[in-house]
């Protein structure tokens, strides 16, 4: 697991408690959206109020802390699949992982986006963006000079398409199944194999 | 144009003024979505206020107005379509409309929806989700028999997946275009023809 938030303490005590905190955070984030109560983070990571505090002094800087880490993790995936698929299939696989982030983190990491204006304008992200358009952006480069994916689609699409699934898998009761679904068919396309549906 | 819904008066001349300022909403809400101008709605309609609140006693009642129409136009397009293509083509056709027609209705439709309770729930629906059902599933089943589109795929969940991206495009600068591409991309996969990037 990459544990690269700047904030991560250097103690090794500390840093278990910051870690604790970050998963039971991202398990509220996941069961719960934005609205992911800091008294129940707290109970799952067995950790004190004062302590979660301390580490996370608002909502907005865990819930922030919460998305680099899934970020900066599909990041490591793209790489790790990257070495382990076909570039077809990496690709495939890293789409249906940044579907599924974006369910299961529900309306958090867009709540954040656009907080900090990162949607919309044309210019500075938080980087989280960047990061995911480099890693999306290297899986699919690798698939189109093999000749396995479609010349004509571009990163910025596919990471918009996988957007919209998670836009709108989130408000079902199993989100991450019906993310993983939508965003295979969306991959495979309508066509039976060998034949383009829009033919 | 069809004009199926029952509000619409009998007299010709109130059903002229009925019929442009439904046009005249429906641009508007293309425009601004729910947050649509009941004035400029009035204006561009060439009425007066008095006239459009006779017809419209409310914004809701409206906007309920250009939806219904707008579905009525969806369900009516699905027939002709069925007529006029290959099956496998006219379902992507209508699936292209659909997923066109959430982005440009913007929110209004969905936040009628969330209103009426309609979504969310697995009843009763205000008749228009299953039009669209009812129109999408039996182009469809056409499609499926004719062996050009997958077999394993529901209505529901092409009808899902058009809804994502009416979702993701809604709030971008062209977002007429923007549905139209990535739908394209989901009906057609990313594969090269003849091969599923999946596989």
């Amino acid at each position: 697991m990459s544990r690269e938030n700047p904030g991560r303490p250097k103690r090794a005590d500390a840093r278990r408690n910051y870690d604790r905190i970050l998963d039971a955070a991202a398990a509220e984030v996941a069961r719960r959206g934005a609205d992911a109560s800091l008294e129940e983070i707290a109970r799952r990571a067995g950790v004190g109020s004062a302590t979660l505090h301390r580490h996370f002094p608002s909502r907005w800087v865990l819930l922030q802390a919460v998305f680099q880490e899934r970020v900066a993790r599909l990041s490591d995936e793209a790489r790790s699949l990257a070495g382990a698929y076909p570039p077809a299939t990496a690709l495939t696989k890293w789409l249906l992982s940044l579907a599924v982030f974006g369910a299961a983190t529900r309306g958090a990491a867009r709540a954040l986006l656009q907080a900090t204006g990162s949607t919309g304008s044309s210019a500075p992200d938080s980087g989280c963006e960047r990061l995911l358009m480099e890693a999306g952006g290297d899986l699919l480069a690798r698939a189109q000079q093999d000749g396995t994916v479609r010349d004509d689609v571009t990163v910025v699409e596919l990471v918009s398409l996988a957007n919209a699934v998670s836009l709108a898998a989130e408000h079902t009761p199993d989100a991450v199944r019906h993310a993983t679904r939508l965003m295979g068919i969306a991959v495979e396309g309508l066509g039976v194999s060998g034949h383009r549906a829009a033919d």
